[in-house]
């Protein structure tokens, strides 16, 4: 294992310290709890928005915490659910008075401490809600929506809400906006080698030499199988397939697309699996808004990438159009 | 070779094509030819500036061509110089009637291309100017700057020109600020596995398991020496102790800080490995101003960082504070 640290038990701890270290004008712990992560600019009245998950998927989860987006992230240790006591905590110190949405993936271990957070909340007259991102289609068969896992696409939902809080908008608004946009995501991805936890310094998982595994979920869930390498054309044809059957477009309704990397494919390769996207989108008459291609959800080091599609409407367009301003995200007001 | 591409030999296009048909509303090829990128937006009367340099380094080179930066970029194949017509044809498409600043790395090839570009343009009655980044102390001692590589530290001469010629200077004015930036700007990179060439198919360098190569270009040039695994602040002080030597801080003096990776160093690290160096700014009490922390000059997927160190006076702090907008860069307006 080569990784840049001091230790394997501080990797945590040392990662949230530089970041704080380099932002500390956009974020800040929570008191001495680094792991109680937020915003450094509080509006009084905004529905608090707050997430949480595991470590090593930068810029996920807390990247997104900051102005027209999200008000705090619990984090967890390397592919660990954050504590119930520091999604509570945090609770306590984002919330505006206006309620405190929980937005975060569909894992049993974080929906179970989100729960638990959220009953401590209300004890305090502190008014919350869960959500999910479930994105991943190939994680559960269409029926199933609701065991899906949430991986890249949550970022689409993250933007939405975040732009609907920043209007003021009510805690149902936000969540029903919320839940729109989570209904109309869908999420492909594979992956061609795994990655390391520091702690555990090998990996957890594989990939066959000159396999792909497709639909290999962020922390290594086995795909829908392995098969040899594919040409960036038949990987964008899997994906989109899958995707398109999933959720079929109507004439003349957009799309949004995010194309996202998993750690260690270069942009170069991002941009040549688009262009393919690109290809199947226009063959099936889809128009494009907008496209994200980049590192939004990562598993380390791990090679591969995700394929994300959001349906518009008008209201989602104009939210995605918003500002929006993270150590980690910048959406320009031009 | 588990690469997301079609074929070897279409990598570049095929990238290109990709990004212009993500962001087309800010980018274009000039004319047909793919190689010749420039900015959507042209300013009449804006000195225009050009870079170019091998691909395989995203977001550098054409990253940086934008609202606020650069107006155009000549990409050359994976490790390749981008070729004298492609340079020339770029420069008659980007320049605005004030002149146009080459802006590139300090590497043979490219100083030969430009300089013939520029003999080109000459004779069409376009004033050039050739100015390089060389910024790698590991590169060549004290003394022997000219020599030196240019590594990640020319993001900072990107912002800082793009921003002067953003407020309609001169060229000899835009071409004085960059100096006095280039001038300020120390990098030191180490890396610890090597990167693949599509069209070859496998490492063209290696570094030997469990070492780290300190010093190591983004080409894989050879390194100062190779050592066992270094920890973050053990890396951090070696790199530092280069910097500050080679560029010492008067006191007062501030920082800007660029902890780049080289493609599958994951974010974590590049944190934790700015926490060791903003105790080591600390210590020798350095102001930091700004820090600037993810990929901005990688060697597809090679593992490693570089530490940039910027020193600021007022005229450079202000035009680090610009907005800048291109499809892989935001600084934002606040």
């Amino acid at each position: 294992m080569k990784k840049i640290l001091n230790t394997a038990e501080g990797y945590v701890e040392d990662m949230l310290a530089g970041i704080y270290a380099a932002h500390g004008d956009m974020v800040a712990p929570v008191g001495d709890q680094l792991r109680c992560y937020q915003t450094a600019q509080k509006t009084p009245g905004k529905v608090a928005i707050v997430t949480g998950g595991g470590s090593g998927h930068l810029p996920l989860f807390l990247g997104y915490v900051g102005q027209g987006m999200l008000d705090g992230c619990a984090v967890g240790g390397v592919f660990q659910s954050p504590s119930a006591e520091e999604i509570y905590e945090l609770t306590k110190a984002v919330d505006n008075g206006a309620g405190v949405l929980y937005l975060f993936g569909n894992y049993s271990g974080d929906i179970m401490n989100f729960e638990m957070a959220g009953e401590l909340a209300d004890m305090d007259g502190i008014q919350t809600v869960c959500l999910v991102g479930n994105d991943d289609v190939a994680s559960a068969p269409k029926g199933k929506e609701s065991i899906r896992r949430g991986v890249a696409g949550i970022f689409f939902l993250y933007k939405c809400a975040g732009a609907k809080a920043a209007e003021l908008a009510s805690l149902d608004e936000v969540k029903a906006l919320t839940e729109k946009v989570g209904s109309r995501v869908r999420t492909m991805g594979f992956a061609m080698s795994p990655c390391i936890i520091p702690e555990v310094g090998h990996p957890n998982f594989t990939v066959e030499a000159d396999k792909i595994s497709i639909g290999m979920g962020i922390h290594g869930e086995p795909g829908i199988r392995e098969e040899p390498m594919l040409t960036a054309a038949e990987i964008a044809k899997e994906a989109m397939d899958a995707i398109l059957a999933d959720m079929p477009f109507a004439p003349g309704e957009e799309a949004a697309v995010l194309i996202n990397g998993l750690g260690s494919t270069p942009l170069d390769e991002l941009y040549i699996l688009y262009n393919e996207v690109a290809k199947i989108l226009a063959a099936n008459k889809i128009p494009v808004f907008k496209v994200w291609v980049g590192e939004y959800a990562t598993s380390m080091e791990m090679a591969g990438a995700s394929i994300s599609v959001l349906k518009l409407d008008e209201e989602i367009k104009a939210l995605l159009a918003k500002p929006a301003h993270t150590p980690f995200y910048s959406n320009p007001q031009l």
